[in-house]
């Protein structure tokens, strides 16, 4: 990518004010630009960006009348702007083409749909069904009796255990484990002998899972992701959890075994969710918070053991006047001391 | 899977109560089970679930008495009852068959023992051995010099770098990686200069790796997982770490670097345990606490920095009487004020 | 490895003391060590573990002055003469021949350089550009238009999703994922509707990524991560997060997108830090604390939400003398009581 500014304002329209041959090499957000970005300020409370931002071109929108020797586009709709410039830039996404990669190794009695891309070194066992328009990345393996819907995209190196079920428009980044065996063990002579995890794994429509993230299949029955969630990377969900639709689950957040959650819950990064638990629809974890109890709907929970927000914000504050306690209760102490001497000696 | 209530209890004996053709297409815990599950309470405390479950049909103990208008199959014992029905729906585990893909890469000096079975897209470098009846799932990557034991299952896409030791009847799941190099620098001029890491990683038997967990290679000498330990998914373990016998260690744990621990050790989710430290037999560290010291023999470990349950416990009451103590403090301080101006007009 | 005291003492000079046949088999530090084992002690503070440790032969200073029955190496500089051993004894590091495996699948249009070694199952897209001495380990998948510097060591199952930027001398352990998409989703219609990730993956000079560790790619412009950061396993960094020089980031660690990073900044294990800070130079976080607000230079932060380490020893030394803190308030209310009768009875 290489424009200038007024090559830019070219694409978006817009006045330009400052230097019209200022070249730009790249497109970044406000605060992670360097010097050759485009950037632009698509909220008034940024504004001051526009003074510290190592952008080389900034588009801010007319209506913010910024006072700057910055080159600025002035435009009515700067997010817009930005967007046609990045879409201009930035290469097209990478599209799979549809056919069978002739290093692949599938079973005679996998079945494919119309348009499925299957890609190098990728191993389908007996009995799986892939549905239209699928695409399996490179290296990935796909177990005995899995299903997958069509239009998802598995990315490279991916890992679909035995019986795995996956919806439609299902996006799995590298590295995401499905369906290896629920951590269940029982103590037998002071060893641990494991239970059988015979189930499997459930994933809806539309669901999205970060890489490196694992989900592990039922002791029996399934663990399920229901339509609409989005896990992040890293993430861990246990053996015969069924997380609900519309969830967001943030990297590096674990969920014990058996958990069960309502739809449009959130959960931030490095959250922990105890074995057996409900979690009530649009509950919001915030970060690192440790869950050990049931989650009503549509509380905000922190800390750990995690707590109500408001809760959590009182103990904190008072936390903050324990040093000051202490301290007057030293004055009280005196006082009273005072107040004794004073008595004796009346 | 296709059975009604009373092909059910015809395979297991019973008697049946309610709708002998309600039809059952899964098995599930009586929490996560959906509607046309079968389930089981085995044990009384879960009773009262009878009643809320989505399943289907239920199984229960005959001795529990139950009053529900739902259908139920009453047995003796509700646990083998299910297990029975289990064994029946469920199909057999995967059995790889012995025998080495063609598309595998071999190196000539490494040593294969009987029944092996070699998947597709497996790599074995030079001077491996592997034992009778060990299976290597596709795409794994077994690195020079390395030493796996008898009946292992070693899941697709596993990576063992060099001179990794296994035992026997080991089981990692798919994107293990043992024998990644320890993280050790020493500051030079500014620069965190690589201290080499020439050591390598031994597990014992009857060991299981969770999914994408990682075990570090000593930086000289061995990190070391021993017999009958159990370890879950996203785990990361030290270089130099001596993890001692049947410990469970649960998802999304970090161990630092030199830690040693006993037998029979449990670690809860998101475990923090610092370099250098040593955790005594039986200990449990309870979920998202942070190990900064040593601990002895048998305690609980609860909170970051973590402390024996018992001062956690103490603590954390005194926390939440503490906006009560402020009150009482402000109380106090009247009354002091009080006396002076009793005793002033004295 | 076999050898006996004497031979080591041959190797590497120094007065014997104890059993000159006792025999080594192997290399370790001195907490870790086991029966069998050579070990050293490099610094004063250690001298009393020569009494316990189960090494069977120990290198330590002839200035110690040690009194001890064990088998005992005396030399001027234990460090350097254990090291000399270890060199002696460990295999050479796996050197990777260069050449082109037969099996790898290079696309017409990728460019590799001199010296480069491509091993099995490796997949590299179009437009792919590798430079001299690099090597790309067996299963690795190299993404469209990615480009990799000179001397890099890309270990066995790594992805890089297109336009991934690699400097020089970088390693890449084992499972690593660069270049996922970045976790942005913006409500529509109570659905969360992905935002497009179309920036890219920067990788600095001298980066070490550890196993299974996770670098989204841009939103639009880069994920950078600088010259000489060191991350350790099981790491995840969002979207356009710019990782600072030389900054040490430790397993389990989350950061959230768009966190720019000073130079020399450390993170310990389980750091988490929220979306759009700043971290300062030469910051250190503490293991397992929360980041919530920018942190200046060279601050010392531990906790959740983290606070200045200063702040957090007052408070958790308020903490503990909380329950005391109580007694005292009951004693000082019986004082008033006393007080208020004696004053009543004057």
């Amino acid at each position: 990518m290489q424009l200038t500014a007024r090559e830019i304002a070219d694409i978006v329209g817009g006045t330009l004010s400052g230097n019209p041959a200022e070249v730009v090499t790249g497109v970044a957000g406000i605060r992670e630009a360097q010097e050759g970005d485009l950037t632009f300020v698509g909220s008034p409370k940024y504004l001051s960006a526009v003074q510290t931002t190592r952008a080389s071109v900034i588009i801010v929108a007319r209506s913010a009348a910024v006072d700057s020797t910055r080159t600025l586009l002035l435009v009515d709709d700067p997010t817009a702007a930005f967007s046609k410039v990045v879409e201009r830039v930035i290469p097209p996404p990478i599209r799979f083409k549809p056919g069978i990669h002739e290093t692949s190794q599938i079973a005679l009695t996998a079945e494919l749909g119309k348009h499925v891309s299957i890609q190098p070194f990728v191993v389908i066992e007996d009995g799986v069904i892939i549905s239209d328009n699928t695409v399996i990345g490179a290296g990935s393996y796909i177990g005995h009796g899995s299903r997958i819907g069509a239009d998802c995209l598995i990315y490279p190196r991916v890992t679909l255990r035995e019986r795995t079920i996956v919806g439609n428009r299902v996006t799995l980044h590298s590295g995401v484990v499905l369906g290896a065996d629920g951590f269940g063990y029982e103590v037998v002579d002071g060893k641990h002998r494991k239970i059988p995890q015979v189930g499997f794994v459930e994933i809806g429509d539309d669901v999205e899972v970060g890489a490196n993230s694992t989900v592990d299949r039922g002791r029996f029955g399934k663990t399920r992701i229901s339509n609409g969630t989005k896990i992040d990377n890293l993430v861990q969900v246990g053996h015969n959890c069924v997380i609900g639709e519309h969830n967001i689950i943030c990297a590096l957040t674990g969920i014990a075994g058996s958990v069960i959650t309502g739809h449009h819950v959130t959960m931030a990064g490095q959250v922990g969710v105890a074995g057996h638990l409900t979690i009530g629809d649009k509950a919001i974890i915030m970060a690192q918070a440790g869950v050990t109890k049931d989650v009503p709907a549509g509380a905000i929970m922190l800390g750990a053991p995690a707590v109500p927000h408001t809760q959590f914000k009182r103990t904190n504050a008072a936390m903050n006047r324990l040093p000051g306690l202490a301290t007057k209760l030293r004055e009280l102490e005196q006082q009273i001391a005072d107040l004794r001497a004073k008595l004796d000696s009346h």
